[in-house]
């Protein structure tokens, strides 16, 4: 006798990406009244801070404006003094500072109604979120992103990760932060390298999504490179909202193979492991753009006129295009690894996203290696035309 | 100048559970039907088998009836001989039962359209969904429960854990598995207390939901003891389904503070801890729902006789209602923090479920400490009336 009891439920997630300058300074209540909405009447809920220590050495004064920031909290009490992690891949790749987290949950009886808050770049964000939603099976965590890549990108989205043995985000889960802060002075410290990586994953959006936004990029290219320029806070604003639709428009969970917004990924991937991440992810993107943008020009997707167009911006905004690390046959075998890694992590088919035009993408099954390795020639010829800057540093 | 984006969307989640006998014999086609239908075709998918190790002694054949299951399989292949993993609370407890899950996936190369399955009682299911929620942001898993707890409560559930430096579900996750099978042949191996202790979960359901399942429990208790009786099946099937109902209509990933179904368990929990685990999962229930619902009489909500009447159903199948543990002061303060750590782990107000009246559960945010001894005491001069089954052994 065989029975079958069957169940099925839906769970919706909402959060709001909240854009502000001067976060905690005493006259700015977006903070506040966001936790004031969602408090507990009656109910101090406690606040868990994790700060990017690099972020923190820039910005000295940070846990002092905090501390007065939340001085007369009704409803928010401080748990502690906050946890400071060294920010940058290190965080992700080092379990201790997994753990570090974890034991303050349990030391500062951290519990499923406080709020563990992460400031810092895309690695701090990702590692404070995991760490949040896998203690007490799920804190709410909040977002504070200090770098253009994780304001634009990856501070937005749903994803939460830490590497395993140097794998990259070989574990991790999908779970909405409960808001995001984008505080545009909190990107004046960056240095230049970081302060223009970002811009490549707006470039990649736009890309395979939004024409008019690639070409909006390109005509304000000299302004995007200007710090504190207007423009910056505009491209910020518009990449993030990309994100944002494409995720929920599309499979927020990527419960199955095609994932868009990963264009340019699969080498960008490789060559972040390639050279110990002293290439930048946004840097590692622009190269990965560079090549796939190539690629879809050798397959006739696009002109070579078209193609190089977009070379040329990146190049214009001082994003390298390439790396010298690719100049050895082993180093490209390594790389073309990556397409292998990219089938595993998904799962099932490679669904590879390459350009069927500019500002629409196309789910691709199969890349030939002889082209990829094209695309690498092309661009090496490129940069020993151009001497472009990345080479020149 | 502010800005804000907003973000919103639904995931659905969906899964069956399949109740049958001798699921890996040849002629059951249940499991690879479901295989088929969730395959992805002109790709061999993997599955990872995970397997209690006390069960897998238990039935020495497993692996070979498993490897002869799959033998002609065209969608679906092997990724391995099973791993095979301490079962019982000792696999949630040792971190290296967890990292040699995620060394697997990595190893054989389990990627987000594989499967890992867990064999096993509610730990290593525990565990298993754990391990496979966090690789890869979740790869799909399949729960075979194999102990009456696991058949009727734990495994048809979406919540995993692990614990953390002792302390109980830490570390978790809400992920709902893809499917469940519970095959009632697999719980014949059974020693009499594990047989008996997961039927407290089905009382605790029935006391706080449903009055009828509750006298049909008492009606066929005597049946239910024995061995491989149709009734058992029965519980079983009655007990799951309205956790899963319960699961669907209220908060499945408990948001709020409300948790009908820790009925009983606050000391529960504790008394685990207190006992090492010496003391059953479902046993640990069975004295917790005794405090419980003498503690629901002594304020005024059922009669003492209801109350008891309870108390001699739990008895009479054999479950124990105390443990000379909570004989002394000291470990009576112990239990009572058990309300702390219940409060912390939840976040927020204490809630805790009390009976309102014999088949409807009610939240209380406040207990009596002294009530909650007196329980106690009641309970302790029962069982040295009765000298029941359990300080006997
Ligand atoms: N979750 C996702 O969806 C997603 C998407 C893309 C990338 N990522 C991850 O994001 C990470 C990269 O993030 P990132 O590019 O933001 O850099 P990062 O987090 O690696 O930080 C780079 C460095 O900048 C420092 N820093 C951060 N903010 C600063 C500031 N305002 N001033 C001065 N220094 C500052 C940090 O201390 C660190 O040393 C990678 O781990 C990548 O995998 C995640
Ligand atoms: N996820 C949830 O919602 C949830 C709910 C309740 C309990 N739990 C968890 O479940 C665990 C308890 O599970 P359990 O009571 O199923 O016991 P268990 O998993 O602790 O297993 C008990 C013992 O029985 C052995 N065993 C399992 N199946 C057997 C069989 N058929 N024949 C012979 N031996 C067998 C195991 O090897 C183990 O030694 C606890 O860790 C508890 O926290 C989880
Ligand atoms: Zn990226
Ligand atoms: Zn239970």
């Amino acid at each position: 006798m065989e029975r079958v009891l069957e169940q099925k439920f839906t769970i919706e997630y909402q959060y709001n990406v909240f854009f502000t300058k001067g976060l905690f300074s005493l006259g700015n209540n977006l903070f506040k009244n966001f936790l004031t909405v969602h408090s507990n009447p009656g109910f101090k809920q406690k606040i868990l801070f994790v700060i990017d220590e690099g972020f923190m050495d820039a910005h000295p004064n940070l846990a002092e404006q905090i501390r007065n920031y939340f001085m007369e909290s009704e409803d928010f009490i401080l748990a502690s003094e906050p946890l400071v992690i060294p920010g940058g891949e290190i965080c992700k790749n080092d379990p201790t500072c997994l753990d570090n987290i974890i034991q303050a949950v349990d030391q500062y009886g951290i519990d499923r109604h406080s709020y563990i808050v992460g400031i810092g770049g895309g690695a701090i964000l990702d590692l404070v979120g995991f760490a949040a939603t896998i203690s007490h099976r799920g804190i709410k965590h909040i977002r504070i992103p200090t770098t253009v890549l994780s304001q634009n990108d990856s501070g937005v989205g749903v994803k939460n990760s830490v590497n395993f043995k140097g794998k990259k985000n070989f574990l991790g889960t999908f779970a909405p932060p409960k808001a995001v802060f984008n505080d545009f002075e909190f990107l004046e410290t960056l240095d230049e390298r970081s302060w223009i990586a970002g811009v490549s994953e707006a470039i990649k959006v736009a890309l395979i999504k939004d024409l008019s936004f690639y070409e909006w990029i390109e005509n304000n290219a000299e302004k995007i490179k200007e710090r504190n320029s207007s423009e910056m806070e505009d491209l910020i604003f518009r990449c993030a909202d990309k994100h944002l639709e494409h995720i929920r428009n599309g499979d927020p969970f990527e419960l199955g193979s095609s994932r868009p917004l990963d264009f340019g990924h699969w080498s960008a991937h490789k060559l972040e492991q390639m050279t110990d991440f002293e290439v930048l992810h946004g840097e590692a993107v622009s190269i990965g753009i560079s090549i796939d943008v190539l690629y879809s020009y050798l397959i006739g997707n696009i002109t070579r006129e078209e193609a190089f167009r977009v070379v040329e911006l990146m190049n214009k905004l001082g994003l390298p295009i390439y790396h010298p690390i690719l100049d050895t046959e082993e180093a490209r075998f390594i790389l073309l690894s990556g397409l292998l890694d990219f089938q595993e992590h998904l799962g099932g088919k490679l669904t590879i996203v390459l350009l069927e035009k500019l500002g629409v993408g196309k789910d691709y099954h199969h890349l030939d290696y002889l082209l990829v390795l094209k695309t690498l020639d092309l661009l090496k010829n490129f940069c020993q035309d151009q001497n472009p800057v990345y080479e020149a540093s």
